[in-house]
């Protein structure tokens, strides 16, 4: 474990005084993130800087003492990317929450890092605008950690990930420079396209300060739609029409198998329709204008009962809709309480081969006696198949699901998908990492990582080593 | 001139056979590109390859003999992006014109690189679909050259720049390998996001061989308006309080002052309402829901007229949109004919800013005594601001240009904007990168050029020199 030399530590108190964290109960919580099967590392120490400036300069030390820095948002993180280097620093964003500016006429907004992500809808929504990141984690994880790891969520059907929105970074170099890559320009080719490079590089290129987004004209009138279905195939096999045959893109197309369902009723307490109908789908519209958004509503509910759907029930109020997604969104927090020990997994593949996917991840799932579970993005092809340890042996979950693992991985690849859609590669899925991507794309990203980190002190250790 | 080695010739020719090209006329045509104001250099061969696989065997064998490369499309670009080496290698990818795949249940069309376009723009219509990229080259641009500058034009306010569409990328790397980056997710966090790193490159960093392009829904209704102004000072100021006060996000919103219009329709030999008008603004809506989209264009009418226009003029068939965008359209080929010895450029501010861009620059071209005309995309801040010779002498034209591009660029930058918003940097805008991006910056685009081009062979001497 590399010990914090005494000199660094010193300089470290002196900077941050109350800010610099060594309490026991601080190191725990900040050695792991939310990734239910991956134990953390103990910290030397934990750092809680406010300005661009402070990060400079740890960065700086961190590079003259060859001292491992790992940043983090809320900690809410899926594949162990804000899992600190035992004994090394980590630097927690937490208190770098404000706003910075909003820019109405620009229809941007800029904020620091540690902002909760929904903090920044309601802004928006109070001017009548739209922030469309809307990861399942808005109310916990920070704009920061979405942008580490590109955050999909629930609109990215019609919307994009985290990163559509993003038009301006404020960094920290690993190297100590605090640089701005792109701004409020909707349009720039001048240079490469750093900004979308820094998004999703899962904290290992560089420490955002800042973030300029877009935001937009909110619709007036979002409907939602229920549709319950006999089974798994028959829900999942609408998926790839529902867009194609009805000419709509809806803002969301989200899928439950009955596992997901009964799990998240069980914890909020609450009663669903159709409980024991194979999965449901959810489906979202929107639009300026009601009559549009009832036409268009109806054409999906059309498609959906035409193909199997046992009853389509529309949430056209706030109440109704927020119930309806409350639901939705508590299947992964359902899920810790049920099983703490899980493997929730969000490969993504094209639209049209969800119904393959899961068919297959049932079938690994089934061979290696693991109990399963499938929620997500149909819409957008990136499902989180949930392997869960549930009563089988500890030493029976290690061994399968090891093995479940590469098979799932496996299957996304020749699927023409690839093995993480929003969670990201961290630790979790860095050694998996040859089965979607090839020597030369390896080498490139060992390659760029070098470039902007000589030393290999920022966040080292995930998505590939150096 | 670094002479193409006999050795390297006849591999060449053995490999090629009728598909190199050396006779002076070939030679010349792909010695530039339309940068009205770069002279070009003298390839030493043409080629015209077919496969993926005989770009990489011209790129091991580049490497070995240290021959620069340099990709082509259609050679429209404007900033001197596929202008060779003096006696290099030109590699066209004109033959390679082919669709790959129409993937309709994906809504995902997989073309090669030399495919122009506008035939992408027709293949998904037919189906009911939109390629929304929208360059207003598309009718001779390939889609290769849009993604090497990740062209902008006509509906990146609603639906982002040629990158927003691209999602799979086969690509040649400078070191010869065939690797494919992303593909048919819509959504992908594994490893670092090297499509987008790619997209706009300007074929510095590979060469695409297979692009996949996501389609929407095509909206049924499309209605454009055109408003004419007493000013361009009135016309701009509208801008940024057309989605601001309307909550309406047009697919369009196009601005050209007078003198773009009288050239255009001088041009086309066509008149144009109000054609002494300051400036017209051109605005485009689109929908499912007839209602719905007269309700947005009627609202975006008001705002017009309550800001000044002087009319506002209904284009809802197809015919008459056609004419209207045939003259905005045609505003760069007018500008070839007037005066050949002219400096187009596209530097991109926030939309608000866009009124103090037009007074700037107007002030910088008087101050220089250079004539000038502006027009382009005001709705995302991406105006063409165009420095004319006119009946200037050379000399008073070369000097007093340098200057007034450099002031033209530290405006932009001063009002938190870049100096390429869709052309690119290529040989044109290099000496002027320091004015928008720092040290570290350049550092890093060098740094990841050398990743990727160990031998710098692979169109070098674009955006930095290495």
């Amino acid at each position: 474990m590399p010990e914090i030399p005494d000199t660094l530590f010193e300089k470290l108190n002196d900077m941050f005084g109350k800010r610099m964290k060594i309490d026991e109960d601080f190191l725990e919580k900040y050695s792991h993130d939310e990734t239910a099967e991956l134990k953390g590392n103990i910290p030397g120490v934990v750092l809680f800087p406010m300005t661009a400036e402070e990060i400079s300069e740890v960065l700086k030390l961190a590079n003259h003492y060859k001292v491992p820095v790992t940043p983090r948002g809320a900690g809410t993180g899926l594949s162990g990317g804000a899992i600190p280097e035992p004994g090394g620093i980590v630097l927690s964003l937490e208190k770098m929450n404000k706003m910075v500016e909003f820019d109405e006429s620009n229809l941007m907004i800029t904020v620091e890092p540690g902002m909760i992500t929904s903090e920044i809808q309601k802004i928006a929504e109070r001017y009548g605008l739209l922030y469309a990141g809307d990861p399942c984690s808005s109310e916990s994880s920070t704009i920061g950690g979405n942008i580490a790891e590109n955050a999909g969520g629930n609109k990215v059907l019609k919307y994009g990930p985290t990163g559509s929105h993003v038009y301006g970074l404020e960094v920290v170099l690993p190297t100590g420079e605090i640089t701005n890559f792109g701004g409020k320009m909707v349009k720039n080719v001048t240079g490469l396209d750093m900004v979308h490079l820094l998004v999703g590089s899962e904290g290992t290129l560089g420490i955002v300060t800042k973030i300029t987004l877009r935001l937009l004209p909110k619709p007036k009138f979002s409907v939602a739609l229920l549709a319950p279905f006999e089974s798994v195939e028959t829900a999942i096999g609408v998926v790839p029409k529902l867009i194609k045959d009805s000419g709509i893109m809806p803002s969301s197309l989200e899928f439950m198998d009955n596992s997901s369902i009964k799990l998240a009723c069980e914890f909020l307490n609450v009663n669903f329709p159709y409980s024991e109908a194979g999965a449901h789908l959810i489906l979202e519209v929107e639009g300026n204008d009601r009559d549009a958004v009832a036409d268009e509503y109806e054409k999906l509910g059309d498609i959906c009962l035409k193909e199997g759907a046992l009853e389509v029930f529309v949430a056209d109020n706030r109440n109704t809709r927020e119930k309806l997604w409350k639901v939705r969104k508590s299947v992964a927090e359902a899920l810790m309480v049920y099983s703490p020990v899980h493997c929730m997994e969000d490969v993504s593949v094209p639209t049209a081969s969800i119904p393959e996917l899961l068919k297959g991840s049932s079938e690994i799932a089934a061979a290696h006696n693991l109990e399963t579970i499938a929620f997500g993005h149909a819409g957008d092809g990136n499902v989180h198949i949930t392997f869960i340890k549930g009563k089988s042996s500890e030493e029976h979950w290690k061994t399968h699901l090891k093995q479940a693992l590469r098979e799932l991985y496996e299957l996304a690849k020749e699927l023409g998908g690839c093995i993480s859609g929003e969670h990201g590669i961290g630790i979790k899925r860095k050694k998996y990492l040859p089965i979607a991507l090839d020597e030369a794309q390896i080498r490139l990203i060992k390659g760029i990582k070098r470039v902007f980190d000589p030393n290999n002190i920022l966040n080292p250790g995930k998505i590939v080593d150096v």
